[in-house]
């Protein structure tokens, strides 16, 4: 039986991903993500009302016309987690594969509101959970397993298709954490039981790999020491605490609420559009489980009342808010810009749980934003973060576990896929023999499963 | 007689310089200059339109509010060459002081255009011209000496007081280089003559006294045999060429025109307003002798006429933009955005004759002007530049010709004045003592000259 | 009362720390380092046997010859902790001046092992004990006053001295740590009971105040926990596992043991003889508590027997072994040469507990000493380390709770004290005014306590 | 006819070079270099005395073994320039294959010595010259041509072999440089005819290829300007001049030979076993012209008396020695160290005309260098050079220039590669289909040449 694996997107890049398995006739996709460069490129890009076709021209979407030449059926359109560039053109392109969309319940979740937000109601119908540690039979030769992982967002998986060549592993994204508050320790036993069967190709994200610092990721737990060390000094002060991160990093947002509830009375104030989004779905499946006293607000009206009264009242309040990367129309960066009711002064203290994401706009945003609110007398604490992507040594131990045949490196510019071949090397693999490095666009044939 | 250095601006910052000299109740001014990184941090900006105490509060143009409290007759306003770090505040400060305004030609030029756009006819009766190599007298214990120098602008002069106690000089900014085609090299043996007669202190720029390599700045020849490399593949083969450079950049202006109309029978078009404001007085001066065939436009009808005429026919042209730091609003960036009727396709060629300026904001529009650029098809050189400004062993140069017996640093930030301290004392001289670090407000007094 | 800072050594450079306060007539000295950067570039230099005049001339320990022509009595050579960098000198110097060597236990412990491997014995006898949270009288002017603080090495105090104008604190080196396990948090109440009083003047180190990341300094149990998570995978497996770390590190070696002790039935070996130095003196002290089975070696022979040992049951060991910076002569860059019994191979383990200390030698030796060991097969784990040093917003909170008058940075190079010069402006402070930059050999004089 | 092109050293690093392209039974070895970075790891490496076997296993020399496996017959080893990374490996490989040794008469000229000192006589009388521009004849189906090309050595050459399925290019080493003083301008029209024809692969180095700063490499005549602009103001004052430069940099030595000659009575001084090796050969075949009063030694006691002249004055001599790159036992660190009869003073000059080539113990051997040259108070002027490599677009003009029909990245490790990679897509190639990325000990198989 042949298997052919198409790199549709973020094999160039990271963002936009999108990969299709094809075993036999049978055809699986996973992910189909955006590309949040390009949109930064082409300044006048509207996701919600652009054609496909256009966004895919632009390079925002993956170019999935190749597979208009795949000879096959998808039988299965899978998620392994919730962020945009995995799911973010689910709205674009869902529509053309008539196939169920399988993913856990908080990916389903954001999934569904994209989808309803722009009108696809004939694509919502076909949404279909399975959880981690769960698996589905997607056709009569392949069945679809859901190991679950750590990573930066509830709910994330590794994706697993038992095919008649072996298992086909697709591991994008992953961090191994065994100490988060939501989300119980990865599988490990499952992927090594895994590896002592037969594992043909591992599809594995590269973002890390070829960072020197860091070569096992720290785990969450080291995020909210930190976080604690810092925002104990600050909670029974007379000052006032806005703290800015991933609105997608429930884990994070959760372990902010612990420390404020067990150490303050503080109020928790969780705002911005995008909070709202993933914190109220969060909360509604309680994976976020908030103090009695702690409010969430996305209405730009709502959000403006709420710092009305937070801004008379600082040392009440402790507001999570959007704009760690300084994105002009978020909220901090509005809030430094003096745009917003809140009035930044010296007993301001701002913590950056997030990076600089590596792109000169969100370099230059960064930079004016913190300079805006130091210029007001704002103190600022950087970089409380720790990566949710697996770094070189824990991607070692996944090929430890995992043995398989094949490794095809993904989610990456050629730079990051080259870096994991160069891991994989040192692990007894070939470049261009069972390492494959593709190019968006490509695909790999294993004829006859080999 | 006392001696008293008064640092206004440019001693915490590349930007807004300003500096005065006090010799018993005689003051003497050096500059005036805008500090562009305010302009990106407080974006609603309007230089024209603001009253000087809110520039002043911004960060924008030097504090000089400072000067109030000197007991003194300021005798003169002097500027050393006509870069807006040195003479952008022109018009919001010069008001204040009834003193002439002593400048080289070229100089002098840029600020009385300046003047006359802001209408500050009052101001402009007070313009005096004084050349490199000449002196005049300021007050009757003040002789004031314009000394040659070279730089990336026509006209520029380090200028020595003659004072009681000695000669005070200030050195910015300046490079030393014998290979300029529109400016003779410095004035080296009147340097030397100061340096065995009593050079009492010596302000001086150190903007790049910390970089490590070109630790003795290149030549212009240096960027003019670059720029003849690249150019000369280019101009007799049937493609577009868009060169972006300083527009005050008039020796390397003149340097491509000259390899243009040695290589080829191509119009040059020099576009863009700052282009022209530049340019047409440089040419009014016979400083810039552009071909026949070469026209400047800076009105936006006029430009975007030329540029339909040359897309039509772009063998037929090479381009002069502005733009080379991927400002928005410039030539270059909106050619590359489509805003423009020059349609950028894989037989554009754009040469980039400028290093990105270091700041967030100029890596980010750099970064979004080539990826568009690229995005249609264009090859792009960058950094076909050499700098303006003085490396380690120039300075190195500088100290032993003057043999000073004082030194401060200016136009840095704290590292940069710091880097500067570090070379002092590898010459002889000793933080504290003869070299005096000084911040934005601060005066260093030498009681009795000493 | 005149009070004099003299900043005789680490005021140019990170090492050879050494500054003396003067008040009246009574002079304390404190700390006398050394600059193992001068022993790289002066290759020859032998530390036990060259004269004290030899070794300042190599820049190798501070020039206290400038103490000739300070007018005054030492009254006390104070010690704030045990690092080389801080004591390195004492048997070159210290017999010079008449006066108690006052320090804590461990401190003092370390001091005696060096006065008596040098046969300095007139010295040993003036050694005195003074513990964190104590005060002696030291003149009768000053009273000299530990608060303990937390560092890299156990028994670290900030030194206060209360004279007549006020505190003046002498701050080398902290951290700001509230979870080590043998050291408790830092007299963080003390510290602003006399910032309420009155501090005159505070010198204080400033390696990280420049660092953009990490800007609060990560307690040690971030180290702790990601070393758990490393080792806690390995230890059970059939497998090699050797750590480096600073031997002077007993907080982190205590953290390595308990580990082991937890997680395994595994014998620890402490190796080296650096190693055996620090951890027998911080055992006898019953500061470091190892578990019955672990053993200390520090004589080559009896090293090279316990390493015989370990290579034929690795998985019945950890070793813990000098060499983190790839020093040639240390222990791990020896067995990474093959030049010990244990040899190296694909099951081994290498933990670096400990950072590339920044300069090019080191760089270069564990660039070696990991292409040797991978060479081989070994896996390595690097930089799992945090730092003993405050960052930017602990040294923020330091002046908060001081309040000093004078602020004096030291314990680094200029780009390092000036660092800290902009932060304590950002504080209100004036350079030159009340932040003063010091030199090597200079000094600062407060007329009148002022 | 098949086509096989086997990458048996240089595709993993940047060094030991060695390709071998077998056209049908017919096969061409091209270089055989050594890697000086494993002579660092294995320190007791001893090149003359060891066998070939054990200097493959350090990855010394590279590992042709795999040649054994591949049936035909080696019918030419053919070295493109005279390197260490591409003829190093000469006298230890070369007498395996019984085929000619073909290059050009510099090349040659190293060669022969090589073999010569390591009494390689049979290997010796296998040498043939071939000009560039010339051609010979290697086999009934294969023609081998020199293209004359530019690099940092004379008399490198682009090599071509003819076959039935078309040329194949083999570009290691070059730059394109139309202003050498020594070698005429690299043959572009010849080029462009080959890519007008048929050209069925391109070998190409990629060393320099993702390097974002000079995207095309600068000509010799900047090093040349550059030189001269420092060297004009030391010649004629009583200083000392000591410059380090690549000894096969004989561009390079003829223009500081002519700078001295036209700007002073100085004698040369070229010192250093190496410097004498690659002069001499260079002056007996009239490549590099000397002044009447230049002296070149090699001896070591020849260039201690030298050295004892020239210490006496200084004023006498321009210096030209081994040792940029901080190389312990050559001459320059040599002399920083005093170890030579020459004394380093404040009036002494050191021009490093080399940069430092990327690897940690350069870094620190150059670190050493120059603080040791500088506390002896000599003046430094470091990185006065220009690169022999092809930069980016440089390597766009090749490519547009050949045609080829598949592109073979070589000379670099997998990032250089990559980047390489990234830019043949820019220019429509595909990765895996018509690039193709190797590793040692690989082979590329064009079946029936396609």
């Amino acid at each position: 039986m042949d298997v052919e694996i198409i790199s549709i997107g973020g094999y160039e890049e990271v963002g936009k991903n999108m990969t299709a398995v094809k075993v036999g006739k049978d055809i699986v996709i996973f992910d189909m993500g955006i590309h949040l460069d390009r949109v930064h490129i082409h300044e006048d890009t509207n996701l919600a009302r652009m054609h496909s076709l256009e966004l895919i021209n632009r390079g925002v979407i993956p170019d999935d016309t190749i597979m208009r030449n795949v000879d096959g059926n998808v039988r299965a359109i899978v998620f392994t987690h919730g962020h945009l560039d995995h799911i973010g053109a689910v709205t674009k392109l869902a529509e053309k594969y008539n196939a169920p969309i399988i993913s856990t319940p908080y990916t389903l979740g954001l999934i569904e509101r994209m989808l309803k937000s722009e009108k696809k109601f004939n694509v919502l119908k076909r949404l279909q959970v399975l959880k981690g540690g769960e698996k589905c039979q997607i056709s009569s030769n392949i069945i679809l397993e859901f190991i679950h992982v750590t990573h930066s967002i509830p709910h994330s998986v590794i994706a697993v298709l038992h095919t008649p060549v072996g298992a086909i592993v697709y591991a994008l994204d992953f961090k191994f954490d065994n100490h988060q508050i939501i989300s119980p320790p990865p599988q490990y036993s499952r992927l090594r039981k895994l590896g002592k069967e037969n594992v043909f190709a591992l599809i594995v994200e590269s973002t890390r790999v070829g960072e020197v610092c860091e070569v096992k990721t720290h785990s969450e737990r080291i995020a909210r020491f930190v976080l604690e060390d810092i925002m104990k000094n600050l909670l029974d002060e007379k000052v006032g605490i806005i703290i800015t991160t991933f609105s997608s990093h429930i884990e994070r947002i959760q372990a902010i609420a612990d420390i404020v509830e067990e150490n303050s009375n503080r109020h928790m104030l969780i705002l911005g559009r995008s909070m709202e989004r993933y914190c109220s779905i969060a909360e509604n499946m309680e994976l976020l489980k908030l103090p009695e006293n702690a409010s969430i607000y996305g209405n730009p009206k709502a959000v403006s009342q709420a710092l009305a009264r937070a801004t008379a009242n600082k040392e009440d309040y402790v507001l999570i808010t959007t704009g760690h990367q300084g994105e002009p129309d978020a909220l901090l960066p509005r809030i430094a810009n003096s745009k917003t009711p809140y009035k930044i002064q010296k007993t301001d203290n701002i913590i950056i749980s997030a990076p600089v994401i590596p792109h000169p706009v969100n370099t230059a945003n960064r930079y004016l934003m913190e300079k805006r609110l130091q210029a007001r007398g704002a103190r600022i604490f950087t970089d409380v973060h720790v990566s949710g992507h697996a770094g070189r040594e824990d991607h070692r131990d996944l090929i430890r576990m995992l043995n398989p045949m094949h490794i095809i490196p993904a989610h990456g510019d050629l730079q990051m896929l080259s870096a994991y071949a160069e891991l994989a090397e040192e692990e007894g693999y070939n470049l261009g023999e069972d390492i494959h490095l593709l190019r968006n666009g490509q695909a790999q044939v294993f004829e006859g499963g080999q």
